[in-house]
């Protein structure tokens, strides 16, 4: 797999994923790229393109299996696995991600969950006990954590992340209202909820 | 304005008003396409024609004003009013946006909280009351509401889309695991919490 597919292709990866599982709740079998297309509101030769980039998944003119695209798409999104995750900051979105339902469907499991509150540590969230942030480093080396998920405030966000990187974290998955920045090798996704509500407000004075 | 502006366009909007909002921060009055593409990491000339699509903000060589920047992006993402805003489920995640510090700095007021089980009906949330979903109809009888903020589980996401946009909401923001659907003329954004996490996992399996 080459490292060259855009980032625009790479994002609706997940989009056709998440379609996919849906189709096989469904139980449906086989797929077409022009039903797909209907469906997800892409055009199918994009969808045909982007799939190409990743050795088709199957015989055009036939549809493509279900089955297939899932094993396939999964791969190569790395669900093929499961991920052990912390969650740093157990506020409201912290709770509220501990709680996430699709965790666990998706191979992620919360093994850790660090405040540096004197208020919430001790309390246990989804059956965690919140532990203090002092207990990161022993953690990190009696445990293999794979992803940190970073819910502090603002300002502890960036300090938050480089000491997870520097304790061998290679995954951030960071929802404080600030991007943080990360060595080569260590992935991020930056989560900004406000840009999707400029997006929102965007689209809605278009529409006065 | 045209309509026609590509969703890559429409979605770096947002981030260079964040940029922006920043630079402000610091005191920078003005700041130069390369030193924007430097700080966040886009090609200077992508960023000068996406101004360009917007009547380019400034004379090229000079220099961009923040100040004039802040209030002509800040008008195209309609963030020049206000906007009232109703929570749908008062769970952790529509808690955690009740409390969301950027609302009110950025014009979104959180004016209305609901949710259907008796245990929560009645609760404060950051001084918010909160009322039963019966309540809706008349409560958007009686107040303006611009925004309705979906944070119910799943099954309930498009029955409640349905209902805001019934009762006149224009603009739907879905913190509910399932996209919905809306008429034309009403504006929705379905936040996708797993797609970044899968964004995530995809980048760390080609660091492996």
């Amino acid at each position: 797999m080459t490292e060259k597919i855009s980032q625009a292709v790479i994002r609706r990866l997940p989009k056709y994923y998440k379609y996919i599982i849906e189709q096989e709740k469904k139980g449906v079998d086989k797929i077409s790229s022009s039903q797909m297309s209907r469906d997800m509101g892409l055009n199918a030769s994009q969808i045909r393109r982007d799939f190409n980039y990743f050795g088709g998944f199957g015989q055009q003119g036939y549809g493509y299996s279900v089955q297939k695209l899932k094993s396939e798409i999964s791969k190569i999104l790395g669900l093929n696995r499961t991920y052990n995750v912390i969650v740093i900051g157990a506020g409201k979105i912290g709770q509220a991600l501990i709680g996430y339902e699709n965790f666990l469907n998706e191979g992620f499991s919360v093994v850790g969950v660090f405040d540096n509150s004197s208020k919430v540590v001790g309390n246990v969230i989804e059956g965690k006990k919140v532990l203090a942030m002092e207990e990161i480093g022993k953690f990190l080396k009696n445990n293999t954590v794979d992803i940190g998920i970073i819910c502090t405030p603002k300002d502890y966000a960036q300090q938050t992340a480089d000491y997870l990187v520097s304790h061998g974290i290679k995954g951030i998955w960071n929802y404080a209202p600030v991007d943080v920045s990360v060595r080569k090798g260590v992935c991020v996704e930056n989560i900004h909820l406000s840009e999707s509500l400029h997006v929102l407000s965007y689209q809605m004075s278009l529409e006065e």
